[in-house]
């Protein structure tokens, strides 16, 4: 395995792991309510999928305040100007920016040198800045660094990763993997000097102990870890 | 209106289209397959539903060459290193970066202040190199410019916002977005210059014509837009 050294100084696990398991009996009786909205409406299969990814938790509404007034134009703005460069600036920051980021390698095997831990935190902070469904920012980023906590991580993504290649996924998802010569191996989740795992908030807690849905978590939490690669490869 | 003018100089309408609805009937019966499978082995919820997306679309298998050999040792591997900076420039680099990340707005009003086309292009071949499962690159961006093309999109999107306002997301949600002051009206669709809408394909063509499965598409497509965001705001 020693001859076959690729080295990047930063590893990123993304993981997302669903919170929230004991509470799929309550997301299908609301499933159930929602389809009958549907069916009130006029049938938008392009849309109601989307709102339809495996995390929707639509808890069930008490005391939320249903008296949306329409469209209000008597409230204040913020004025906004972002950074402003001539054309040839634009053209030339988009275009090393491109170069840049198309260095960026799906590696398997990592270096074991060690990063100041305050570029992780600025990393996971560029993350941070990710838009996210009615700005709930439903992310929650652990950072690894303890050996042993690694080593125990990298336990749980093998057998569920040679699950994948075993029985989960069938035979297309092993064949398609087959050109990439990927196993559930991963090495790489004990050498690399941090680990950052992202996990997807499907709900957050209103100070009433209440449930809070958190609409389109899994595409702002991609969004997000799409911004931590950004972040990773600047560096 | 006149007097909330925000200026950003480009605008980013992201719109994921379930790609394939007519293969509903399909993805139910793989669905049932699947859960069979699942009952097998043992039940893991949290990586189970992370595989169910809403695009899931699990075709059946036929000329799948079904016999992976397991690990390969022998495989050749191709060298990579990333760039590298000391500590400090390390710190820095990244500390910068979040500032400027940190800058970016969700803007609701947009200069129609024109954009080189160039630029559009090369942030969107940087969103290109975002990593997606199995290598699949699941995604489409489409960049309109017609007015009337602008417009008429506004008008679906408008209509389903409306929808999702009254009637599909529940008073809860609504509820949710009164502090972010949005509503279904989307002015900036008609005045921005460039709109660029991204659409995930939830499953590619082989040359035989059999349907190849994207895994994690939503995820992988979500992925590619954080990388757009940066480069955006970057150019």
């Amino acid at each position: 395995m020693e001859r076959f050294s690729s080295l990047t100084p930063v590893f990123i696990a993304i993981i997302c792991v669903l919170i929230g398991i004991i509470l799929k009996s309550n997301r299908k009786s609301s499933k159930k309510g929602k389809s009958e909205t549907k069916n009130k409406s006029e049938s938008r299969p392009w849309v109601d999928d989307d709102l339809r990814d495996s995390t929707d938790l639509h808890v069930e509404e008490e005391d939320a305040d249903g008296d949306w007034q329409g469209l209000d134009e008597n409230i204040a703005h913020v004025s906004f100007s972002a950074e402003r460069y001539s054309e040839d600036e634009m053209i030339k920051r988009s275009k090393e920016f491109y170069e840049l980021l198309n260095k960026r390698r799906s590696v398997r095997f990592i270096s074991n040198e060690p990063v100041p831990r305050e570029v992780i935190n600025n990393v996971i902070k560029a993350a941070g800045t990710s838009p996210s469904g009615a700005h709930t920012e439903p992310w929650t980023f652990v950072v690894v660094q303890d050996p042993e906590v690694k080593h125990r991580i990298r336990e749980i993504i093998e057998e569920e990763e040679e699950i994948n290649y075993k029985k989960r996924m069938g035979d297309r998802w092993v064949n398609d993997l087959k050109r990439l010569r990927t196993n559930w191996i991963k090495v790489y989740l004990d050498t690399a000097p941090y680990l950052i795992l992202i996990f997807k908030q499907v709900y957050g807690m209103l100070p009433n102990g209440q449930k809070k849905t958190h609409y389109y978590n899994e595409i702002s939490v991609s969004i997000a870890c799409g911004l931590l690669l950004a972040a990773l490869q600047v560096r």
